[in-house]
Formats: structure tokens, C-alpha cells, sequence
């Protein structure tokens, strides 16, 4: 989140002193965030009540709505993508590993669209599942139309399904973030970051969800252009876990450019990268 | 419902213990509960009216209309999935018995949606009926396009059915959670849990509605993954009573994983658990 | 209604007993009903304007629409059935006779849907008598592809027909209440209540309306497995009158189990009952 | 209207007192009609604005819309309708009778929806004439389907048109009141009163409008189940006039049970009968 | 407009001649309908909002929309109808007669629907049109079902028309007023006044529009039944200029009985009757 | 815009002064506007918000959408049309020649409907470019339909095309205003005036936009009925620049009555006239 | 943003300065925006809150959501068009580099739309997405129902694409900007400028977003009409990075008017005309 600094008048921090000291408060950032809060609250043309809700332009050109689907997004777990010359890899974090629940979970994994394609989602279960299902009669559609479903076509014809939900004002916008990774029809690997809010960009490397920044550092850090196949599973199993959680709490796929194959990677795999890379 | 714990100014405690010796309130939680009541009121930008009532996003990205539909589910009885290598069993607590009404309700118990699979719901009846009455059709479908009603491929169909309500503003979301349970194509006991509000799980067991918590913390001390399916329909029969009841007050089912039949569970069967558990 | 009791500091009651002896108001119940409402007027989160109008969850997932359309209920007469191994009774109270009126009111009395189905509503007239052609139609279009119109079945499509009126924001719920009894396709008496907010029931006794809940008690006290159906039309007659009205206060129907028919009872029948239960 | 009344403490007597010496207000009723209305805009569960404007329940299980539709009723003139073995009577009252207007109003008339059916509205003049028009084109169907148009069955058919009027948050509901007569197709003389706000009832006979309620008084106290057609006119006229207005202030129309045709009664019969009436 | 007397205390009354003196207003009547809108404005049962701009019911029966599009009629010219033995005249004022402009406006003018029926309309324009080509329409249609476009049906079919604009929620009401003038299929001159706000009327002579209260006071000093069609036209162009203005003020046509054709009156013809009207 | 004049008190004037001098405004008329708008916000009846953003009639009768409306075609520059025997002249002022924008813009010019017709539109550019491309389409309509194009027709079309967006609550009005000139199907030259608020007319000359009121102070000045084609087109470039611009601040177009031809006037043309008009 | 001017009183100037040692603030300049902000607050009807949010006319005649979409435009990196006779140049400024990002973005890059033409949008990616496979669609059926794709009517057919998203209100207008340019069917070299909030030229040379401002100011410096296609590269590329940013940060891209043909620029000539623009 986004820091403020201030500076105030001698009077004002004396006041803000005498309030913690009474208990009202622990400390001076809580408080300035109530008076920010109660301050906006005063002054109708910045936030009125009218954006939050709808799909609708504020004076300053944003859609309120695309911007809480993000923040629905960082309200799921962290999903993460590589790209290098032997392939694609995507991940996926757990955050808690229920034993009473099947993992992974059928309906919000690592699904295989097409032989060469993988995609990943997280956000909105329901959401992210219609939009995985909407790929996959895509790829059906495009092997009759093309013979050949081709990963940029793909993630073209899902930009233009996820758009109208940016702009109808009788349905939310979706709210989840896509990653899609491939092998191209010209054998070349490729990745791609898709947001129910609205973006969408081709990557080395990604991160999105609620570890996401955290993420997105890791992969900075260790991406080269490079990568083996191995290395680039290592890198996204580092950046989805970012700490030393369980094997278990991470799922893996590869596509590789070699075979064209979609392959989850298995748990023995998962648990030596783990010992290696938190040793 | 979560708790919340606060540390509070000695004058600001005083005050409280004041109003309730001259009884304005019972004790200080209540009047705690009230001031954050109040407090939030006063807030605008923390919960506009908007977010309540339409199917949209709150700045935090959360769609408060999904988390009042999972009230509705906990307004209702609960009920209990478990699956185990034998097959798997459904259960159904029924609140109150009432002498001039039919047990089981015909339009609210524990239904055998083809004879490998059988649904149950908690929630808003006529909407669970509904999705009830979809799944038929679904069923219906896809034995006709593909000679066989696989479980999960069905549930995959009912998630992308309940997808819409989740994200529509011209109607309000389905109040109900289901769980579907049933023997797959490749012969493998299956359990699911569904939500109107949109999560969809695979489960080993599951239980959601009124008593679901504390449902769910028994179905944690009891499962093993080699259970037999007498001693599953029993802890079943446990996490939906949840105290001892009558065996009147819940309704089970099971489909055999070797027989592929759905199967009511007899009033003698149930009583005779029944003195098992609660002796 | 629900009562409330509380207990308050002596000086809200002697503040109570001022405003009542200047003659502001006629007791405590009164004052404290007017400082209820006006309290939760105050408090935002509770009872925002919205959910009264709108087909949508409030935060503890109630539909208040839903809850308003049994009030509607509540506004009309009362309907009774009971059901015994001999057939089904169907009553409906007539609280004010019209001089000036037909009675019974064709669009407003218990219906003949078919030679061995009957039903009866309370509620919006309107809508209630919407609700009856809708059946028939059900029942003509079961007869055509079916041979047969059987009751649950019926009831089945009525729900149906019901559900989308509880979840859609571009009408209101449908404001009544129906009792549909008859002999099913394996010779059995039924019944069943129905309601436009949402619930479905099958009962052996059942009654709802104006004056449900003292109806519902009368069933209680008199209801038992093995009715003569002789006994079964005293029993709705009592349940539905409630008190000595006259005979011309209600009406009666049954379907018998051997006939199959639906039957009209004459009001010379209801006058010689009459007798003996109100002596 | 109701009427309220109140003990009120001797201080506010006085104080209201003063308030009409000092000429503020004519009377005690008026002050106290004022306060009331003051009084509820302060209570918000109560009366809330959204009931008013769409057709939703109120808590209490009133639907605002449809009573306020009933009022635009009462702003028409007034119309009677009386059934008598020898046939039926349909009058309507014209409270003004402007020289430069061409009377009886082609589209605010008796009309002859058939030879053996007659109908007549009050309320919204295009509202009235739509259902009019919907009632002939139903007609002309029942023809053609069924050889024959029943009264019975068309006054169901308009309950249907008009449901969903008084439902759909769309439109508004009808501002009518309609009431049919006629010879059905066992050659008995019926009448129906028909409410745009959703009621419907069979009669012997009825009055609705302006002056309805005064209407309905004459008719109670002149009806008798034997009357001849002549006496039946008479009554109806009465009903409908009720003071001595001129006879050119009622129009009347019969449908005779042994004709079978429907006749619009000149000015000289009524001339006649009023001097009788109104000697 | 309508005039309201009152009675106030002199206490009051002192204070507004206080007022006057001041300079805050010009004289009592100002004062007090400024004091009559702001009381208005604090009684939220009586005008609420929502009933202006929605076509709803108020709960005395009014719908608000309605009303206002009368007075959208109110703002424009003034338009007037006679009607006698020997044919029909129509009339339409000219407020203003620009220079620039053509005259008549070939869309806001007199129109021939057909050889013998006219039509002229009042209030905005598009509207007004847009009714026109609607009857032109009709015209043609009846032409080919029935062979002929009868007056009378004509207008049926125009109050079918408009009625779903006062009915309806999504369109605001026609602003506009019409007068429809002709030879019917039995020879006899018809004249009908038909409002957008929902009324219909046949008239023997009528007008509406601006200046519409004191045309009808001029017509209804001048109508006689046996007017021959020179006099008529006379009193229509009296009616339409009601003071002495200039003939080009004024347009007239008239559909004669004899000949059944629609012919618009010649300047000289209007200046020779308008040096006689106005002496 | 409109002016108003007011007598105040001196009391008030005094205190006027003093805020004047104070510094707060710059006159007494700044004041008085702030003072105005400040009480229009006091009064709910005349102003509620709702009439602004919706098109409905306020109770006087407007429809404020339309208005502001007609606000939006001010903003943009002004059009100027004259008709004379020779032919007809359209002329578009060019407020402001960007060297890095092609003038005349190929969607904001004068355009050439079919040959013997010519359009211009000022205000909201896509609004009017797509009632250009709308007639154009009539354009091709009428020809196959009728052989021909005649140009009143084509503007009755176009009426009838702009009427619902001034009526349905779902789009907002059209923001232009249009000017089309021709030579119609009898030979003779015509010009229109068509606003998207709703008005028609035909005229000998017009003007409209941003300086449309001066313009057509010009227009009346110069026009006579015996123009000559050459003077016509002076009279329309004096109009539409009104001071000394430079002659590439107009486009000037002609539809000549012999030759029925569409031509655009050249610069050099038009800076011959320009000369003549402002030397 | 435009700059006010303001003189105040001394008394004003004395608190403001008080004000700003106090500490409340860091100058005149903010304290007096917020004061403005405040005041607009308290005058409903110059901003109230329905236009914002919906696409309605202000008083004034502005439609504030596409005032807001233009906003939503100026978010976005800049774009630029240059046209000369040798061809056109596009250019588009990538803000930020990211080394985790493909550039060009295959989404939001330079598009070729057909061979001869290419398309840039800078604002919200997916609406910008989806003029652009808009286009394309228009492209393809322009070359089979013209065999020939013009420019200017592809442009045209955007227009009218791009018009009901500014009138509708159930989306909201789209929040990007366009330059097209290409070679016409005339063989010349065309630019247009299209935005999302509704306007459209046909431009020399153009900027939009970001920093379109100067780079208008660089153009209308740099920009001479028989500018070379080498010396249009270089123009273009001043213009889109303004400052000495890296060659990596501008994406450039020719149609040459001889070939015809769509060329993206590569990395070596960006460089090394950026060593000759920013030496």
C-alpha cells in the first residue's frame, strides 16, 4: 500500500499524543488514517457515493469498480509464471492445506486448456472457473476454425470476452487475474498476464495475488534470459512460497517447448527444489 | 462469529461500568457492539449503502451481496458430506420435527439425482430446489451427449450455472451450498461442496449450514482416509446432530462405490448408530 | 407477534411514568414500541432503506421482500388441509359474507385443478388466482406427455414456477399462500403447502393466513394417523372458523382416495358439523 | 376516510387552543392531521420512500403502488352494476355533462363487448379503454377457439392481462375499475367487479368510484333477489345518481336473459324512472 | 391556475406587510406562495420526490407525469376544433410569425390524414409529428384491412397508441394534445380531442393549448348546433386569436360533409371573416 | 443568455456594497447570481435533482434534458443556412483553424448528402456525425424505394429517427442541431432547421450555435425575398463569422436550383466576399 | 491543468498566511483548492451528483463521463501521428520499461491493420483492444464488400462505432484514443485522431495522452509541410519522449506512401536518430 508522510503543526502532535496516551489509540498512523478517512468522507466531488458502485468514469478518468476487482484479486493466493527458452512454467500457491479438502482442488488449479497451453487464475472462484471454461470452447473453436490453437489468438479472443464486463453497468467486473503460458505455433514459449479488471501484457516472468509484490521481487532477482527448464521451476516455486512454507503448498505445471507437453510436476520434484532452495 | 479484542483507556472503562450499573445495558460486549455499530455508521467510505445491495465490489473488493447469500446458508439446518474408499455418505440435520408435517420433506432431503449421485442442500429451499431440478436436467444432458453422467464433469456444469448470480445485478445471488456426492466415471467415490456464493471444493468430507463450525471440528476428529462405510455413515450422522437429538432429526444416504446405488439410510439403521454415539 | 421483555434503570422508568401521566402516551409498551423504531432508524448497518424494496440479502442473509410477501399472506383469510388415509380436506375461512357478493367468489375459492387435485389460496387475489391457471396449464401439459397428472409432480413444476419471482429484482415475490391436496399416481391422499416467498412443504395437517397460528394449534389438538375423512372435514372446519362463526363462513372440499373425485361439501353438511363442534 | 381518535394531556389542548385563537389553524382536527403527517416523516421504518414509488411489499405486506391505484379509481365517477334473474343492469354516472362534449363519450362509455355482454370502467380514461379493447380481442378469440364467449371465462382471461400489471416494476399498475355483465353460456345473468389493483368478485351487485361507497349503501338497501329487470334499472339508477342530478347524468345499459342482447336505455325510460326515483 | 383564499392571524399578517415594505417582495400573494413551497418541501408524505419524475401512482391516485405533460401542452400554441352539420373546421394559432420562418411549418401545421380527416396538434413538436405519421400510418392500414380509414376506428387505434407512454417507466409521457376532425364512414363530421396524458373525448367544439381556457369560454358563448360551416370557421378563428390579432396568426382548414375533402383556408377568406370577427 | 432585473431594498444594496468592497466579489450581479443559485437550492419542488439527469417532465412542463440539450449545440460554432429563388447557401463557421488539423475535417463539414442536398450540423460531433450517415442512408432508402430523394421527405425521416432519443429514459437526448438545404422533387429551393431537442422548422434563412442569436440579427437585417444566389452567399459568410475573421474561418457551400448541383464555395471565392463584406 | 487567478481581501490574505505558520498547510495554492472544493460542494445545481455517473446533459450542456473518459486518456503513456507526403509515421511512448515485460506489449503496441494502415490507442488497454479487433472486423468486410479497405471510411465506420457508447446508459463511453493513418485509395498519406469521448479530426500531425500537451507544442514547432519521411521519423520520436529518455521507451511505425506498406521501425534507427534529437 502507498505511504503518506506529513508534517503537522506542534499543536496538532500534541494532540495526537494526548490520545494515545489515553488509550484511544496505539499510535499516530492509526489515527491519521481515521482523520484521512473522515476528511474524505466530507468533500462529495472526490468520492461520491455514485463510483463506488457502478462502472462509471470519476472526474479524474478512473472506473472505481475495475479498481476494487484488483483488490479482489489480492484477496486470493499468489499465482506465478516463467518463461524461458525450454519453456513455461506456472504456479500456483496454497495458503492453507486443508486435510479435509481434495488438492488440488478440480476446479481452482493448474488447468491444462490444450495440450501446449496452460492457465492459472486466482480472485473469485466462480469467476476465474467461467473464464477458464470460456477458454476452453475457445481453443475447441479455434482448432475447427484454424486446426491449430494458437496462444496469442487465445489470449486475444479472452481480452475481448473480459472486456464488456469493464464497461456494462448491469454486471460487476470480473474479479480474478489470469496466467497463461504456452508454446506459440512457432514453437516459441510464450506467457501472458490477464486481469478481469482490464490489463493485459506478454511477460518473462509474473506475479500476481496477494503475495504479489513480494513476488514480482523474487522473480527480478533471479530471472535471466537463460533459464533452464529446472532453474525456471526453482524461480517460481521461490516466488510463489516466499517463505519457507511446505512443498505441499505450492502447485507446479511446465509446458516444454520440446515436447509441446503440459505436465504437473510431482510432489518428489516439489520437495527436492524446496530442500535446495530453503535450505 | 469472529471475536473481537480491545484494549480500552481506564476513563473510557469507567464510563462503561457506569451505564451498566445504572442499566443501560447488560455488560460491556453489548455496549461495545453498539458503539462499533455506531462508529461504522459514521464512516462512509468503510460501508456505503451501495455495496449492500447491488452484486458489486467494495473498495476492499469484496461483494458484500456473496457474504450476506452465505448467511442465508447459515440460517439453515446443517448438512454433512463424507467420503471414504467405500463410497460416500450424505447427511441432512433436520431442525425441528414437526408432527404435522411429512419427514422427509419431498422437496427438501437428501436427492438422488441419478443412482451414482445424490445432492443435498441447506439454504433458501425454493432456490436450492431449483439447482436441484437443474442438476436433473444436466444429468438428462449428458447422459444423452455422452452416455454417462460423470460427477465432476456435472459439477463443473453447476458451477458455470450458478456463475451468473454471482455477478448479475437484475437478481440476487442463490442463498444456498450443496454438497454433491457420488461414484465417478473411472469408479471413484467423489465429494463436493458447492456454494451459491460461489466456491466450488472437492472434499474428503464437508459440512456447511447452522451448526457448520462445529460440524466441521468433528468430521476433523473422526476422518481416516481408510474409514469403512458404516463407520463414515456414523460420523456423519455425529457432525449433523452434533448433540444427541433424536435419530429422527437427520436423514442420510449413501452411494456404494461397489454397488453404484443410492441408498436411504433406514430409521432402524440410524437408531441403532445413533445409540453408538451418544450412549 | 414477538414479544420483547426488558429490564431498564429506575430513572428511564420513572421518565416512562412521567409521559405517560401527562398523557403522551397510553402505557410502556407503547412508548418503548416508539423508541424502538426510532433507535433503529439510527443504525445504518441494520436496516438500511435498500432491503425493503429490493429482492436482496440484508448483511444477517434475509430477503426482506420475501418476509413482507408473508405478511401479505397474513392480510388474507386463512385456508386449512387435512389429509387422512380416507383422502383430503380443503377449507378456506370466509371472514366478512357480502350480501351484495357470490360466494363462493369464482376467482377466490377452493379449485377443482383436475378430477382428483384440489387447491386453495391466501393472500393477493391476483396473483393467487395467476398462480391456479398456472397449475392448470401444468396439468393439462403433464396429461399430454405424461397420461397423468400427478400431484407431486404438479407441485414440483409450481415450485419452479415460484423461485425465479423470490430472486429477481424486476418484479416483486408473489404474495400468497397454497394448499394443494389429492390422490397421487400410486392412490396415496397428499398435501402440500406452498408458499410465494419461497417454502414448500408436504404436511398431514396444515393451515395458514390471518388466523394461521391458532388454526395450526386447533390441527395440533386434533389431528391424529387414522381420521376418517368424515372426521378430517370437522377438523378443517374448526381449524378454519376457529371460532362460532356461521356455517356460511367457510368453505369445504374433498378429494376422496376411492372416488378420486373432488367434491364440493354442501352446506347442509357444514351446518349439521357446525353443530356438533360449536355446540 | 378512518377516523382517529385521541386523549390527548390538557397542556397540548390548551396549547392547540392558542393556536387557533391566534388564526393559524380553523380547528383542532386540522392542527392534529398536520402533527400526525409530521410526526411519521420522522419515523423511517414506516414510511419510507421507496414503497410509495415501486410496486414492492411493505413490511407490513401492502403493496403502496396498488392502494394508490385503488384512489385513482376513486377520482372517476361512479359505476353500478345490477344482476337480476331477468338480467343484468350496467350504469354509469356522468358527473358533469359540458355542452360542447358529445355524450355519451365514445371511449368512456357502456360498451357492448358482445350481444350478451356489456362493460363499463371508472378511472384512467386510456387504461379503461385498453382493457376494453384487450376484453374485445379476447372475445373474438374465445369465438373462434370455443365457438362461444363466455362472460365467466372472459373475465378470467382479463384477471390474467391484469396480473402482471400489479407486479412488474416496469409499468405502473392499471388506474381501473371495470365491471362486466352479462348472460353466460347457461343463459344465467352475472356480474363481475374487476379491480386494475387486483381484486375480482362475482356480485349480485356493485358499485366502485367517487361516490362508491354511498352507492354501494343504496344498493344494499334496495336489492332483493327477485327483482325485475324494470325495478333492477331503477335500483341502478339510483345508485349511481344518488341525489337528484338531472337523468342525463346516468347512463344505462341491460343485458336481458331472454334476449340475450344488450340495449342502452334512451332518455325517456330514464327520464321516467327518475321522476320516480327522485319525485 | 387555481386560486387559494386563506384566512390569517394578524399577527401574521403585519409581518408580511413588514416584508413588503422592506422590499423582499411586491406584494402578499408572492409571499405567501413562496411560504406555500417551502412548507410543501418539509412534508415528505405529501410530495416526495420520486412520484415527479417516475410514472407512478401518488397515494391520492394522481400519476405526477401526467399532470406535468399537460402542462408541457399548457406551454405551446393554441389549437381549436367546431363541429357542425354542415362538415368540421380546424384551427391553429400562430404565436409569433417570424420573418425568417415559412408559414405553416409543414411539421407543425394542420394536417390532411386522408382526403376527409384532419388532424392539428399542440405542445412538442417531435411528439406531436411522430403521433401525426402513427395516424398516417393507421390510415393506410385500415385502408387495406377494412377499405376504408373510419374516423372513429382511427382514433381507437391512436388512444392504443399512446396509452403505453402513460403507463411505462422507461419513456416519460407524450407532452401533447390533438385534435382529430373528419367525415366518419356514415357521412357525419366527428371531432375528437385526444390527450397525451391519457384522455379522449368527441366534442362538438373544443380547443387546448395556451391560451385553451379562454378559447373554450369563446366557443361555448358562440357553438350552436346549427352553425353553418362559414360561421364555424368564423368562431374557430374567434377562439384560436381570442384578441385581435393578425389573420397570418391563424391557420384554418376545414373538411367539408358535402364534398368529404380537407381544404385549407385562403388568407383572403381568413382577413375578409377576421375584419368582421374583430371590427 | 437571459437577464433579469431586480429592486431591492436599500438595506440589502448597502450590505451588497460591502461585500464588494470587502473584496469577496467583483460586482453586485456576481453576488446575485450566487445568491439565486443558492436559493433555487433551498426550494426541493421547483429543482429536485431528478428532472436534471432524467428525461421527464418537471411539473411546469419542461423537459430539462432537452434544454440543456440545446445548451450543448451553443457550445459548439455556429451554422447558418439561406434560401433564395436561385438556390440555397449552408455555411459553417470554423472557430478556430489549427494548422495541424486538415481543414474543412472530413466528419465536421459541410456535407453532400446526395447532389441536390446539403447538410451541416453544430454540437456534439459523433451525435451529429451519425445522423449524417443516418441520412445518408434515408438518402439511399428513398431512391430505391421512390426513384427519388426529396428532400422534405428526407427531413420528415429524419424527425421521426431523432424524436425517441428525446423521449426514452435509456439514452440521453442527441446534442446537435442540423441544417439541411436542397432543391426538393417540384424544383423549388428548401431549408430546414432540425434540433436534436426535438424542434422542426422550415425557413427563408437560419442560424445556429455559439453566436447564433447574432447571426441571425444579421441574417434579418440582410435577407430579402430576391436575393441573388452571389448575395445569398454573402449574407451567409457575413453571418457566420459576424466580426473580421479570416475568410478560411468559413465554409461555404451551394445547392444551385438549375443545375441542382452540390458545390463547395472556393477560398477564393470566398476571400473575394469577404473583402466586399468587411472592408 | 488551467490556472485561476483570484484577488481577495486583505482580512482573507491575513488568515490564509495564519493558516499556513500554523502549519495547516504548505501554501495559498492548496488551501485554496481545497477551498473551492468545499464550495462547489454546497451548490446542487452545478455539480450534482447524477451527472457524474451517468451520461446525461449538465445544465450547461456537458456530458461529464466523457469529459471523465478524456481524463481516463490523459492517464496513459502519449501517442503521436505525423503526416507528410512521403508517408506517416505513428509513435507511441512506452512510459516504463519493465524487464520482466515483453515490449512491445503484443496488446497495446502499434497495430497493423491492414497493409496500409496502422492504428494506435493510448488509455484503458481493453476497450483500446477492442476498437482495434473492431477495426480489423471493419477492414475485412470493407475489402470484400469494396474490395479495397479507404482509410477514411474505415475511420468512418469507428465513428459510428464509437457514437452509442457516448449516448448509452448501460455502459460507460470508452476511455481510450485513436490515431489512425495510412495511405488512401488515392494513394495519399492520411492521419485521423479519434477519441473514445467522441471527437474526430483528420490532423497534419497529432498527440494525445500523457504528455500531449507539449508534445503538441514539439510538433507545431517541428512540423513543416514537405517534411521528408526520415525527418517525420525523428519529429515523431521528439514528440512521444519529450525528454531524453532512452530509445527503448518509443515504439515507431511508417506506412510509406510508395509501398504502401506498414513497417515497424527498428532499434538501430531509433537509436540512432535519438543520438541526433537529444545529442
Amino acid at each position: 500500500m502507498p505511504e503518506v508522510r506529513v508534517i503537522i503543526p506542534e499543536d496538532l502532535d500534541r494532540a495526537l499524543d494526548a490520545l494515545i496516551r489515553a488509550g484511544f489509540a496505539g499510535n499516530k498512523a492509526e489515527l491519521t488514517r481515521a482523520a484521512i478517512t473522515h476528511f474524505l468522507s466530507t468533500i462529495p466531488t472526490q468520492l461520491p457515493k455514485g463510483y463506488d458502485v457502478e462502472t462509471a468514469f470519476s472526474p479524474d478518468g478512473r472506473v472505481f469498480q475495475l479498481e476494487y476487482a484488483v483488490e479482489a484479486v489480492r484477496r486470493g493466493g499468489t499465482i506465478v509464471g516463467v518463461c524461458c527458452p525450454e519453456g513455461v512454467v506456472l504456479a500456483k500457491e496454497l495458503r492453507k492445506v486443508d486435510p479435509l479438502e481434495i488438492t488440488p482442488n478440480p476446479f481452482f488449479k493448474i488447468f491444462e486448456l490444450h495440450e501446449s497451453i496452460g492457465i492459472v487464475y486466482c480472485g473469485l472462484q466462480t469467476d476465474g472457473y467461467n473464464i477458464v471454461e470460456e477458454a476452453k470452447k475457445q481453443v475447441e473453436l479455434l482448432k475447427k476454425e484454424e486446426d491449430e490453437a494458437d496462444i496469442e489468438t487465445l489470449v486475444k479472443n479472452m481480452v475481448l470476452f473480459i472486456q464488456p464486463f469493464t464497461q456494462r453497468k448491469d454486471v460487476r467486473p470480473l474479479g480474478v487475474a489470469l496466467i497463461v503460458g504456452g508454446i506459440d505455433s512457432k514453437n516459441n514459449p510464450r506467457l501472458f498476464l490477464l486481469e478481469g479488471a482490464g490489463g493485459v501484457k506478454e511477460n518473462k516472468a509474473c506475479a500476481i495475488g496477494l503475495g504479489g509484490e513480494e513476488s514480482i521481487g523474487i522473480l527480478k532477482g533471479g530471472y535471466k534470459a537463460d533459464l533452464r527448464l529446472e532453474e525456471a521451476i526453482g524461480l517460481a516455486i521461490k516466488a510463489a512460497l516466499r517463505e519457507a512454507k511446505k512443498p505441499e503448498n505450492v502447485l507446479v505445471a511446465t509446458i516444454d517447448a520440446k515436447t509441446k507437453a503440459f505436465r504437473e510436476v510431482t510432489l518428489e520434484e516439489k520437495e527436492r527444489m524446496w530442500r535446495q532452495i530453503f535450505p
